[in-house]
């Protein structure tokens, strides 16, 4: 771990009844420790604690302890459960032995004032309480909202130490990181800009992966590599401290060139597999792929019901390749809707490889599309039998000008994890046809 | 907080890089915080911390330090960064002062190795890793994936702590806190379960329906009544402890009979805006109102792509009321699969009134089904205009033997609120049809 401490450390605390008590999920954490890392901070830890002062206080000062940069999020609203004006001004004198009075802040005052007036309203007496700041912080103007920041900046055991205090609504949250804590930071010693690369890795599991590339990801390599997995996506993330030397079973002597040989290693590795170099998802990467190719996809989907479209329109400007779809969640609307032959349907069940093949080739040729994905499976919890239990999954492609194939897979998990299991599995299966390389089998197919 | 302070505390803390860097949000938080409070603990802390020995050591026991439940989520997985193992290790040896040996526990090492066979491949023999455990402490199976989860029971200065460690997949995770962790929860000493009921309230707007119940809402009531919005529904939560005595605006004098009024309180200041007195989805509300009424249900969406269907589909039994879907994410296919008049489109564009009403139809007419829902509209980011903005949609609804209706709303935020904002309203608009209350018009309305 010693090439993680040459980098500035942050974290992050979370402030707020309804956020420790799970009434409300926390996003603010994952988007400022994403910005953080990018400014070259390393984040080391998040809390989240309730609106209590002495836990706000200790938990700044833990958090200051340890890192020097310290981002506080929430608490600031103009209610009696807002502590954190307090909880910053115990903080510092807990830090500083020094007294720190909350003070009206002039400019805040005007603001919040100004901000009612524009709507119209009166400013409520308790509005005033947002303009406190300890005397030794500064005040951050809040153009999205009543509650102006706070940035103090303190003096820990000889050792700089930057906290911030942000309002707890992404939308203020976010222009006020942006406008007074990125340069901040920017000014801070030793701040250098760390890099980081990802190779997606589609049907190939997490653990035959890692196997794969273990010299590659021990824990003091320089550049280190590290796997998540997703519902059968793994991405590998390739990151480099340029200001340490290689160290790791690499030829390079530059990080960045250390960083290619990493990534092409793992590239040879999963041969076949990659679905993306880029931190994207893979329905974006299938849409983007199509229309380079010049080819439009349309859906059929049973089992997940619409879900395979969900996330193919989650993706702006999905209309230049996706043409449509159909949710055939019924035999009739099979038959009727996509030609699925009801003889096919009688002798085989709806979930067979004749089905799945007979709703991607109704599907092309419907929508006039030139590839077709179809998913017709049971997801559960009820449904299954002996010879197709739960999780049994087929799914077909067709590409124009080639015969239709159809696929079998087994997942495991709830109806939740079948679904998007199956939904990720037929967009990678439509990334296989376009880039040709359909034989490729997945680890979890079934022969 | 003095009635908080009576409830036994629980802490948790999320395990890994990909966490603590931003690069995946944590839900299981969030998910764990909800379950505890039922079960009658009080989350004091949540931490999150990267895969890093000493910081999983040190975290696990300040947090068993302060809570007499601690979850701990990832870092169970074959890798050499998951570090739970030996981080649950460490932290008993500092807890405890005894040594604390990791070994492999035999009946792990036979849930792997079957969990492999089942799916016909050979383990690696690096899963093996997966079966060790702190000698004290148990191994707890999970038949959703290869990470078993651990749980520790140790005395600190005289106080029993739970630790409990889970994988962090929520399929994975969600499950084994249901068969291990719950019953263990159950079986300690002073935890009593806060009851908890719920209301669900569409198209009302947060702040209108919290004015409607201030009186409610007071921090100090027993019942405590909170609110939480998501995409146009507000669940307000009505919480009481059953061991305090009442303490609000009710005439009650039992627990019981306050968050009876309390629920009825609500119901009459959100007539007509109740989606359910249950915690459940709108999709499973219309399911089971669908059902009821014996009716079935058909979708056409355009920029929604399919979202309605996926949400319908995600409950299981969907198919009792729902007969399937068309994604028309085209003209084309809007005129070619659901005859929507190539007139209309040409007049009006996609995004009107008459396509609305004419995409209703097609579904119904062709689907055969007693209501339909359609939804066309501009999520963005492109494609708005001065006439028709981003977040313009067009929500259509027919139901058997009524003539088609159409609504107009404007939803703000990105291109991913403004699919869910509408899908949602869709569903409700289902229920209104469902129930006779098309008239009820929803705050976000355009007239």
């Amino acid at each position: 771990m010693t090439k993680t401490l040459q980098r500035p450390l942050a974290a992050l605390l979370s402030i707020g009844d309804e956020l420790v008590l799970g009434e409300k999920l926390d996003t603010n954490s994952k988007w400022l420790a994403d910005r953080l890392g990018t400014l070259g901070l390393l984040v080391t830890e998040h809390r989240t604690v309730p609106d209590n002062l002495e836990k706000i206080a200790n938990s700044i000062v833990q958090l200051a302890g340890m890192a020097g940069v310290v981002i506080v999020g929430g608490g600031l609203g103009p209610t009696a459960d807002d502590l954190t004006r307090q909880g910053l001004a115990r903080a510092l004198v807990l830090t500083t032995g020094e007294p720190q009075p909350l003070v009206e802040d002039a400019d805040a005052v005007r603001a919040i004032r100004a901000r009612f007036e524009r709507a119209g309203r009166t400013m409520p007496e308790t509005n005033l309480v947002q303009a406190l700041r300890p005397a030794n912080a500064l005040s951050l103007p809040n153009p999205h909202g009543t509650a102006p920041g706070m940035l103090a900046r303190v003096d820990v055991a000889g050792r700089l130490r930057l906290i911030a205090c942000l309002p707890g609504p992404p939308r203020e949250m976010r222009p006020m990181f942006e406008d007074a804590i990125e340069p901040a930071i920017r000014s801070l010693p030793g701040v250098a800009r760390s890099e980081l690369r990802v190779v997606q890795v589609f049907g190939l599991g997490e653990s035959e992966l890692a196997s794969r590339i273990a010299d590659l990801m021990h824990r003091e390599n320089n550049p280190a590599v590290g796997t998540t997995a997703s519902s059968g996506m793994v991405t590998c993330r390739v990151r480099v401290e340029p200001t340490l030397p290689v160290r790791g079973p690499y030829d390079a002597t530059e990080p960045t060139q250390a960083v290619e040989e990493a990534l092409a290693s793992i590239g040879r590795v999963a041969k076949g597999y990659v679905a993306s170099r880029e931190n994207t998802t893979l329905a974006a990467t299938l849409l983007d792929e199509a229309v380079a190719a010049g080819l439009t996809i349309a859906t059929a989907e049973s089992c997940t019901g619409g879900l395979v479209g969900q996330l193919l329109t989650a993706e702006p400007g999905s209309s230049r390749a996706y043409a449509g779809g159909w949710v055939t969640y019924s035999n009739a609307m099979k038959e009727r809707e996509l030609g699925v032959p009801n003889a096919d349907l009688e002798a085989h069940g709806a979930v067979s490889s004749e089905v799945a093949r007979a709703m991607a080739v109704g599907a092309a040729d419907r929508a006039g599309a030139d590839v077709a994905l179809s998913i017709t499976g049971i997801a559960g919890p009820d449904g299954g039998t002996s010879e197709k239990p739960v999780g049994t999954v087929w799914i077909g492609c067709v590409k124009k000008g080639q015969p239709p194939v159809a696929r079998c897979f087994r997942f495991g998990g709830d109806r939740a994890a079948v679904r998007l299991w199956s939904a990720n599995t037929a967009l990678f299966i439509g990334l296989q046809a376009i880039r040709g390389q359909s034989g490729v089998p997945l680890l979890w197919e079934r022969p």
